[in-house]
């Protein structure tokens, strides 16, 4: 391995110069400079970046903290990170919460103590005890927060938009299935959909859930058109569940969307490989990554930023499990 | 944030001794000790692991290459990793390569940099060039190697019972769909279906394919179904592309299994989910990511290692895309 020395002597110049020319301080003569950049890039000298750390008390690495990357919204929200951050020469830390606070504060703290410069984290103990005491900036992604700057989707527009979409194309007795009641994002889609509801002329039924595991969301599927076997729309807490739902519509010979349309939330890669493939709410996971990694590194160099909060749109994608409308679609 | 300053004050020591209490190196009294470490619990302090990585030349990070988290079968390989490396203390650098050499050479250059103790690769330009220069351990996964330690999952008698369960279970005329020519286990997987087919007694054609995504695959599918219309069995080169192979053969009205059995490589978490659901062959990849990560901690702590080549097994599942036999099954 070519160390500074190796360049210094190559150079004809001091150890001392080679540092200052690496960390661009003190006087340096340009001809010098100039020789010992073009030194450094002939031997194919790199800096070792951890003692550059911490003689800068900086490094280029970042903490991303995830719930699980097996649940398939996570690894095009973490692509979208990495990428972004990648182009602009950061690296990533990262980890899975399972949701446990432990895991949670067990990861931030040894994400500390490698001197990452800043933290995105999806996780949804967001309680402020784990990130006040941080003197690095942190992004929340896929989680709302007042305290510190977040980059979400507009779940209570995406809860709104599937009801009035269910509606529109023609169902009349929905059930609209609520999901865990600590994911806050799954709470604002529920309540969106609740509030359209609520205004319209159609019967809705709400079953309580728990998580968004396949297995769960099967039982619950089951239960659905066991107590509510008239339903003919059933608006999903995610495309896992409406994945669920769908499967207990066919194998009880319901044809779908004409028995019963279902509409998932999320959007993901899986949910147009069904067949018939699933109309859903997208969030834009990628985007969504690449903004919070593009509003971190505007944190992390001090420069201004007119939104902490960015709230990204979602959309409504029509595929096969709902009706087509005669006008305007 | 407390320092090492703070520790030797307040429990009245000088900050030497802290030091060689955190270093475990030279004499320290017992007493004098236990009063450190009481102080460093009280005081909630925790030593800058970037400076205890320089100062002992050591850190507590993996680097973790894969081609793309996106692709549904590295999220449960991933995971498999970082489960085994938490417990044990090691947390995860982590990038995608997108299977571009320079990409995967600019990860590697910068895991180096940040003092990484291990590499974890699941890519598929292994080629000597990127690793033969690390003074570190190196474990290849999801890939064979001669020249470096590897856990894969066995391809080629993967490859070999997909064939047979299709021929015992009453498949007549097989298409066998060829992975990318650059992916090795997809290659293995190929051969070893090939060589039973050719030793059996039914008719099989073979369809070259170039990629694993879901678009080419459902121009593939259209293809064979034009080709050759009398295919009753698809031996798909992963689950992605017997996905779009069994839309398809839906969409043309065929009844799975009755006219065509399908078969799947991977058992991807959402081929259960598929209606009906694939039958495939399972690659333990959370498994595979668990044992790679047990070898290289072992490597790394120079641990006697009896096999630097570990190959998995792989199971047939039996799921909806393929038919019952009458016996043993």
């Amino acid at each position: 391995m070519v160390t500074i020395r190796d360049v210094a002597k190559e150079a004809g110049v001091s150890v001392a110069t080679v540092s200052r020319v690496l960390n661009e301080t003190g006087y340096v003569h340009e001809d010098t400079r100039k020789r010992v950049m073009d030194t450094m890039k002939e031997l194919n000298y790199s800096p070792n970046e951890v003692a550059r750390s911490l003689y800068k008390k900086k490094s280029k690495l970042i903490g991303l903290l995830l719930p699980d990357i097996t649940n398939p919204f996570f690894p095009q929200l973490a692509r979208g990170v990495e990428d972004e951050m990648q182009k602009q020469g950061f690296r990533l830390l990262f980890g899975n919460s399972d949701e446990q606070p432990e895991k949670e504060l067990d990861y931030i703290h040894t994400f500390v103590q490698n001197n990452v410069v800043g933290i995105i984290s999806a996780t949804n103990h967001t309680s402020k005890t784990n990130y006040q005491d941080l003197s690095i900036p942190v992004v929340f992604l896929d989680r709302t927060s007042n305290d510190y700057p977040s980059v979400y989707a507009d779940g209570k527009e995406g809860g709104k938009i599937a009801a009035e979409e269910m509606v529109r194309r023609g169902s009349k007795r929905i059930t609209l299935l609520k999901g865990p009641a600590h994911i806050q994002p799954a709470q604002d889609r529920f309540q969106g959909a609740l509030e359209y509801l609520s205004q319209s002329n159609v019967d809705f039924h709400v079953i309580a859930t728990t998580s968004f595991a396949f297995e769960d969301a099967e039982k619950w599927a089951k239960e659905l058109f066991d107590t509510y076997p008239d339903t003919d729309g059933v608006l999903a807490s995610n495309d896992i569940v409406a994945t669920a739902v769908l499967h207990e519509a066919l194998r009880l010979g319901r044809s779908i969307p004409t028995d019963v349309q279902i509409i998932g939330f999320d959007d993901i890669p899986q949910s147009s490989l069904l067949f018939p493939s699933l109309s859903t709410i997208r969030q834009p996971a990628y985007e969504m990554g690449k903004e919070a990694a593009a509003l971190l590194i505007k944190l992390m160099r001090k420069e201004p930023v007119q939104q902490k909060h960015i709230q990204l749109p979602v959309t409504f994608i029509k595929r096969e499990t709902t009706r087509e409308v005669e006008i305007n679609d």
